[in-house]
């Protein structure tokens, strides 16, 4: 079935299926001129939003419609993980070919349901119109967090370490093996290509990081040298990367040696990883529980400014802040 | 200067000077990974968003980019306005083609800066993407309702009066003068122009009519048929609209007549008004302050179900929702 035959209004119907998971707060959904909540008495909203562009940002001959409707709202809820809060509800904007078929829109909300459903998000609406150039998705997150949870980019102190929660470069290096096809051949491609297409925010990690003694953090959207950079920046301080602490999976060893790339580059400005970075004392550090979660120490905050990677021979280099950037 | 000499940054930093008109509860606003903001204790928290596609929604022939801006606000300011409620902060999303003069970019915020400053809400974030096929712009606005005003769709009862707040039809025929072309020569055609560019969404009415009255509510953005099947639909009555009723502008039977249209079809099918229509008892009617805004009485809810217009002669005919319904 075509969109066209479905109509404006059987899609909405269609949209409004499983759209609330966590009825508590919620007083008007989809249906109405906007949706209605009640906020957590004491805590603070947070409001974001990430618009994702067929060809820019996605290629419907590498993505399915269900990766892509759980990956444009990973990417949201990963901001609301950097600031240490919960997402609540999200509303969701598509701009659709018209010549797309009605189950590509259906599997695009399953794909976002499913999102939500993990993390105890409500759809509570959006807009749906056409868009005859490409498809277009923007979704707009709100969330809370209380006030001792919050978690911001400027704070961190010198002496601070700069710490990750996990490996990076992988959702880059499994870009590239999309855009090179053939993947599927290699064992070590699959868990690479997950992580570019269906990435978990780090949601319940974020949320427990401030309380723990974090001093500011980001969300590895754009590739660790540029999320060090906005750290550094916004806190006013240096940061020194030191090149063999950070992570990098085996599989991004194997995947980048298909390449003929080198793994640290995916992780320095691949992006897309939607792990956290933050700052955090060496004493606070050392209290982290292993039950929240993965930590990594990969450099500390110093005097000065920019990021410094230190290379194991000790010669060192200044990393631009040269993640993706829209526009250059 | 072209959008990739400034930069992805740039841009950014051009985006926050005067962004934040009411810095009351505002803890975060762009330059983090969420905007902050503190809840008023007491109100329920609204969200709306709207997206606007080029060659969909405006043409760049017949808009400027300042007009873009303002509308792209306007429009969700107007879903605020119909839930009862005060918009308080949004965030926009831009998908920009790459040769866009930096200058296109600076008056388009400039009009969503100048309606922000005209209702006091706060620009607190948003993303700025690029979009080879065509400029994309999502508006989602978080606002705040105390329980006590909050309007709804569905709610009117039978004997209810069906109330519009002012003329209807001068936007799509605006947007008619405009694709024709040479409207400048007509007097009368600006105010209609102007009703179509930069619509003045009602939200200081919106916010009296609940504890006025006012039993259900929608805005008028897809013309009054359609509009008011909504309003039937979610109350599970019948509405009867009276066409001699529906306040037309001097301006619009004068630009109907030089396109050969009938006025009355532009305020019934037109859409994009952004008036509100709203159901009120009778005996509460009367008591609506003149202070208030215009109130135009337009019909009445009855038993049964749908739209039935009703002509002078006494004849009537059922009206579908045939607003602009996207994908058919």
């Amino acid at each position: 079935m075509k969109l066209s035959e479905l109509g404006e209004f059987g899609l909405i119907d269609l949209i409004k299926e499983n759209a609330v998971v966590d009825p508590t707060s919620l007083v008007v959904g989809i249906g109405d001129d906007a949706a209605v909540y009640v906020p957590e008495r004491g805590k603070l909203e947070l409001l974001t939003t990430d618009m994702l562009v067929e060809k820019v940002h996605f290629d419907l001959t590498t993505t399915s419609p269900w990766q892509l409707g759980y990956k444009a709202v990973a990417v949201n809820l990963s901001d609301i993980a950097a600031m240490g809060g919960k997402p609540c509800h999200i509303v969701v904007s598509l701009g659709l070919p018209e010549e797309l078929p009605a189950e590509f829109v259906v599997n695009l909300y399953k794909g976002i349901k499913e999102i939500c459903r993990e993390f105890s998000v409500n759809l509570v609406g959006g807009d749906t119109v056409s868009s005859p150039l490409g498809l277009v998705i923007n979704v707009t997150v709100a969330g809370e967090v209380e006030p001792a949870r919050l978690l911001r980019r400027s704070g961190a102190k010198i002496g601070d370490l700069v710490v990750v929660t996990g490996s990076l470069g992988n959702s880059a290096c499994g870009l590239d093996l999309l855009i090179r096809r053939g993947w599927e051949d290699y064992e070590y491609a699959w868990p690479l290509v997950t992580a570019h297409l269906t990435p978990r925010p780090q949601v319940a990690v974020g949320q427990n990081l401030a309380t723990r003694g974090a001093t500011s953090a980001n969300d590895i959207s754009d590739g660790l040298a540029s999320e060090a950079n906005e750290l550094a920046k916004a806190s006013g301080f240096g940061i020194k990367l030191y090149s063999d602490k950070i992570p990098l999976s085996p599989e991004l060893i194997e995947g980048a040696a298909l390449l003929g790339k080198r793994p640290l580059d995916y992780a320095l400005y691949g992006g897309e990883d939607y792990q956290l970075v933050f700052t955090i004392s060496p004493k606070q550090f050392a209290c982290l529980p292993q039950s929240l979660g993965q930590f990594i120490v990969v450099g500390e905050v110093t005097e000065g400014e920019g990021v410094t990677l230190v290379e194991p021979n000790g010669r060192t280099k200044m990393l631009a802040p040269g993640g993706y950037n829209h526009f250059q």
